[in-house]
């Protein structure tokens, strides 16, 4: 099948494009290295709702229809919406979403959700059935911390390893167009890897094995290497989980030293912001891909890039029965 | 776009077959009318495990590995895997999948979950990205029941609207064949709904509403009616569901009652298994479908039929948090 190139590799020949991207975020956010790239800040994180997760949901709400906005176009364009976020039954899609009245395709993978949602909309389009998609995700610190750690109010310690969830959605439209704009070439769909990880405050560690398999499946897949890339992208292994993906990288002969960002380590100044080891969840990679990276491809800073959103698994449930972290990573190529 | 009939319906041209199909259930679901249908029976609900959600992963393992075999394939010749699951993050399916390696895209459409990895893999295979995807789902009483309303052991009452969540799991191999099977024709991908419904013990009243949304649209822009199908399958409306289906469909003209079943009528005996308003969940309209809808359509007795199965899309959270329950159904049209 001339689609595929290796095992797990695959190509879009009908050339989707990322025709508009918007990127919202909260107030920590907005104190960070990328405080001026969003495309808007809800200063007050819970956006005047009655609870964290229905703040969450405007996010989502808000991200969509500034993306639908930039692209001139109008929700009934739209031929579906992949979405999803990392509440119970990802709620703040499902109630964000709800009154776009668009035909509705939820998708879980954790923090790799925004890979995931744009690989959807890609294959979806190359298939024919749609001809314009939006891809959504989110997180909120408040709604996160209090559905996998502590009560805000606890005030629990923080362990070194630990990363601070973004309060952050970003939003893509794919479809296509004859003007320049960032395009999907091709994409690698992740295995889950448990690599026997038990710590839900070390998630970089957890996750890094399933970034390092991804990205060295699909430069042995497509035969490109570390240096094509203007840079490479992961989502959120934070400081630990990039070090570690360094080193698994690196014994399979790649040394990503010299042009790999995680977006977890963009969004927050680490120290002066008390973030510990960066950034998480499915709005660190949806905010800066939406609000850093996509914005440099248009300005021409970039032109070649691997955008590689990791998630983590398990639930509270899971690690309550002491089951270690299974973890995916999802790999995109986009190109100008 | 020729591949789109009206706004929300779509063809695929390219023919993907159901090559095979499983189905797994447990102890109840074997006392039940379609008993002697599935594949396989777990007679421990618990599968000798140490909870109740890693039962549940048994479940679709061996769903997985039932349709794998029967379709004389391997593993690793599959391009991807779509499942999802009720439980918080989806655990039963991560945990339950993490072992075959293959790619794993995760979906969440609550009990819709089945006809949407049917719909998600008919789309893969359309794009030419893949060609030979499996979808998994499944539900499991014990597990769901304490994560959505009581813990077993309370013993609660149940109301006569309530349903009983299935053990069970389905699977389907979907793929090209020149051989006669089961093939996916057309779907309408659901638009969220939130008809108001609050009470979470009457699933059937807050999904009834989009299941009549999703199939008048299918209708209306195929421009097929009731009787061109020999049969109309809903995933877990159940009784009172059913009935509320019947009549919004009557509103628009189309009237149902001749063939239609409902997958949450189908597998229990409503009275001597104490249900009250019949079956429901993710494994509900899985299990029937794998055990008893595509086995009738292998053997002749259906020619052409529509899926569709339903979810409810909140979460315990949104539930406490006085929220209604917003709902969707995908439909499959399903031709041999």
């Amino acid at each position: 099948m001339t689609k595929r190139t290796g095992r797990y590799t695959f190509t879009f020949d009908s050339h989707p494009k990322i025709l508009s991207f918007a990127a919202v975020a909260g107030p920590k956010e907005s104190e960070g290295p990328l405080g001026e790239c969003f495309d808007k800040i809800f200063y007050d994180p819970k956006v005047l709702m009655n609870s964290w997760e229905q703040a969450e949901s405007e996010f989502q709400k808000e991200a969509l229809s500034l993306a639908i906005k930039k692209a001139e176009a109008k929700g009934e364009d739209l031929d579906f919406i992949f979405a999803g976020d990392l509440l119970n039954q990802c709620i703040s899609s499902s109630y964000g979403l709800k009154d776009f009245s668009i035909p509705y395709l939820g998708q879980y993978g954790a923090c790799s959700t925004m890979a995931q949602s744009l690989i959807m909309g890609a294959i979806t389009l190359e298939s024919g059935v749609g001809r314009l998609c939006g891809c959504v995700t989110s997180s909120h610190f408040c709604s996160a911390e209090r559905q996998y750690r502590f009560p805000l109010e606890y005030g629990g310690q923080r362990t070194p390893t630990a990363q601070w969830t973004v309060t952050g959605a970003g939003s893509c439209l794919l479809g296509y167009a004859k003007h320049p704009a960032p395009c999907i070439t091709r994409a690698c769909v992740g295995r889950i890897l448990d690599a026997g990880v038990k710590d839900s405050a070390n998630m970089g560690a957890a996750m890094a094995p399933a970034a390092a398999q991804t990205l060295c499946d699909f430069l042995s897949d497509s035969g490109q290497s570390v240096l094509d890339y203007d840079r490479i992208f992961t989502g959120d292994l934070g400081l630990v989980g990039s070090d570690i993906l360094y080193t698994l990288c690196k014994e399979q002969g790649h040394d990503l030293r010299q042009n790999h960002s995680d977006c977890g380590l963009l969004i927050y100044d680490r120290q002066k912001q008390d973030v510990h080891a960066g950034g998480s969840g499915c709005g660190c990679a949806a905010s800066v891909l939406c609000g850093h990276i996509l914005p440099s491809m248009a300005a021409g800073k970039l032109k070649k890039i691997l955008f590689i959103a990791t998630g983590a698994l398990m639930s509270s449930t899971s690690s309550q029965q002491g089951l270690s972290i299974p973890c995916i990573a999802h790999l995109v190529e986009i190109s100008i």
